[in-house]
């Protein structure tokens, strides 16, 4: 009888330096062997929720169904802000009740929340810095053993999450932001491919003009490729949103910009 | 019948840029295709002992019994330090003979330390500057193929460590100093919960009073999250250990402080 | 019956701070849940071709037979370069037709490269800027689930390599340079040990000369131990390669010296 599946990703503001990220892998795996990990981001800035709460948006739906993200970006540990198990229709979601799951608990056709109270699932050390490792490490191996969520601690409606910033119309323009930078300096925005057709059927335009910092960017690209060498263009990218780029340069160095930029779609 | 857990965890100061831990992958899974690897920390400075250290007395335990620790901060890399496999109760470790394992050796209730002389166990190639690759991850790998230690070579007792610096009384006062300084710019001390209680014991008072830089701090808090935003707190960690902290900033560029400064506890 | 090895090493400029290399993880997870992970690097400067092709050059024969190498160092996504599957005697290589794969064509005795066609193989995703996650990650996944490399797309003679720059005589002397600045600092070259051996036959002395900015080293150490202590020394490192190190400092550093400087073996 083949193993199922028992994946769980991690994503923290922990760094690479630290023992902090290998702390938590030895106790998952000391938990549960058969676990297969992935990293998915340990250098979310410092306490930075939203940056962390972007990134799992952005990648979480790709991984297989029974997965298991663990977000630790937890400027309140050991306060008494609460730790919980989000559970979806294709996954489960572990972290402090801070809004890191804010933009799963929109996307989610459904949602179960609840609070992680039995302490058998917790790491019996000292300290209430580091919950990582002692409390939802060892919660997310028991839940790849099978443990039933009801296990976990009772269901909450109350959970925290953080106003989603949607852009707006201001006269006959779409007025977003920049909600990421990239490794590459590429600006991503919260205008969608829907904004888009939004905006072509009010103006009755053929192609998106985009202003972004002193810059008018006139249509979208279909890739990187396609932009003069030096020029800044703006396409469609991967997931779906709008994003400014400079092909052979950083976009965000060029333009002076930064995340929260406005961006403008007519 | 399931498959015995092999895990081995890497340590090294090697970077993420190069290709020097991928080589020691790619050997571990060619001789066991069994083999879990985790990642302990690939950012140790370079040819700091220490510092690595440290982090493998902060983490190991955490991982479950019979985990192979390999650790490759070798300065001395082809000169006649020796290969070692130290075994305890729990661990093996395999590195270089040129400390590494200090903290270990004083942890462990049961300790073998031999040097691995059996060439068998050594990937067959030119150069003397990898042996990362060339013969701790081979022997590393072989030790999860249930190789016996007595296999690898003979049993030593002159392996190397260097002192432990332990706190030290001046009159009244326990003097530690700063052991390492996390991602987040929090000191560590070497100063431990066992000391506050002795120095409790001792003043005759309710908390402790910490000194360190120009700094005083009343008490030790129970988490980040019930300092005041911008000053500076003292709490024992995750490891038992006294840590300054800087709720919303780096504790450690706020005070103009490094590894090895001194910290006062009354 | 025990699984097979199925084994995929990625190589990317994706850095770790975003969430591009976890979604090709997931992808690869989701259509072979077995796969063994490895990180080659990620931290190939942006766009960098020729850097990843000598990372890959540099480890992937340390690998198992039958691992996927997958690399996506990528400019060209979304334009009309091809992807690819190498496949070798003993590997399978993915990524964009851009010259990545150069040493393994130089380097195979057996070979075989087809343009991957089959768009079963591709996630059914929007957007043409993330081959990595959309085509090159599930590709190689299914070619750990034995789909035969006939089924990928039709052989094809005329993929890209650029030009190996290789050591050149100027009179007396072997001219090389440096082709890439490790971690510590080092400058490794494109000089072997069968160019050292071709300079001493030619000369008939019993030790090289190497000359490397301002500095002239006579004669190759056999490990970085065996240095005076800030000293410029060099020696034949674990890949056959003349590379100049300092024992204690940053050989690059001190010299002012970056890729594709000038070194010289008499």
């Amino acid at each position: 009888m083949p193993t199922a599946l028992s994946l769980i990703t991690l994503l923290t503001d922990f760094g690479d330096r630290d023992y902090f990220v290998a702390s938590m892998k030895g106790v998952i795996l000391g938990i549960n062997p058969q676990v297969q990990l992935v990293d998915l981001s340990h250098q979310v800035s410092a306490h930075d929720v939203a940056e962390a709460a972007y990134l799992l948006k952005s990648c979480y739906r790709y991984f297989p169904d029974g997965s298991v993200h663990v977000a630790v970006v937890d400027p309140g540990v050991g306060t008494a802000r609460r730790p919980i198990l989000a559970s979806t229709e294709r996954y489960h979601f572990i972290g402090p009740d801070n809004g890191l799951f804010t933009h799963i608990y929109a996307e989610a056709s459904q949602l179960e929340v609840r609070e992680i109270e039995n302490r058998q699932y917790r790491l019996d050390t000292q300290g209430a810095t580091f919950d990582g490792r002692d409390l939802f490490a060892p919660a997310a191996a028991w839940l790849t053993k099978r443990q039933p969520t009801s296990s976990f601690g009772r269901v909450i409606q109350d959970y925290q999450r953080f106003a989603i910033r949607e852009p707006h119309w201001e006269r006959q323009a779409l007025m977003g932001e920049i909600v990421h930078i990239d490794r590459f300096g590429n600006l991503i925005s919260n205008l969608t491919i829907a904004h888009v057709h939004e905006v072509l059927s009010v103006t009755k335009r053929e192609a998106p003009v985009i202003r972004i910092g002193a810059q008018a960017i006139r249509g979208l690209l279909r890739s990187y490729g396609q932009a003069p060498s030096d020029a800044i263009g703006a396409l469609i990218n991967s997931n779906g949103q709008v994003e400014v780029f400079c092909k052979e340069g950083r976009a965000a160095d060029r333009l002076g910009l930064s995340r929260g930029a406005v961006i403008e779609l007519t």
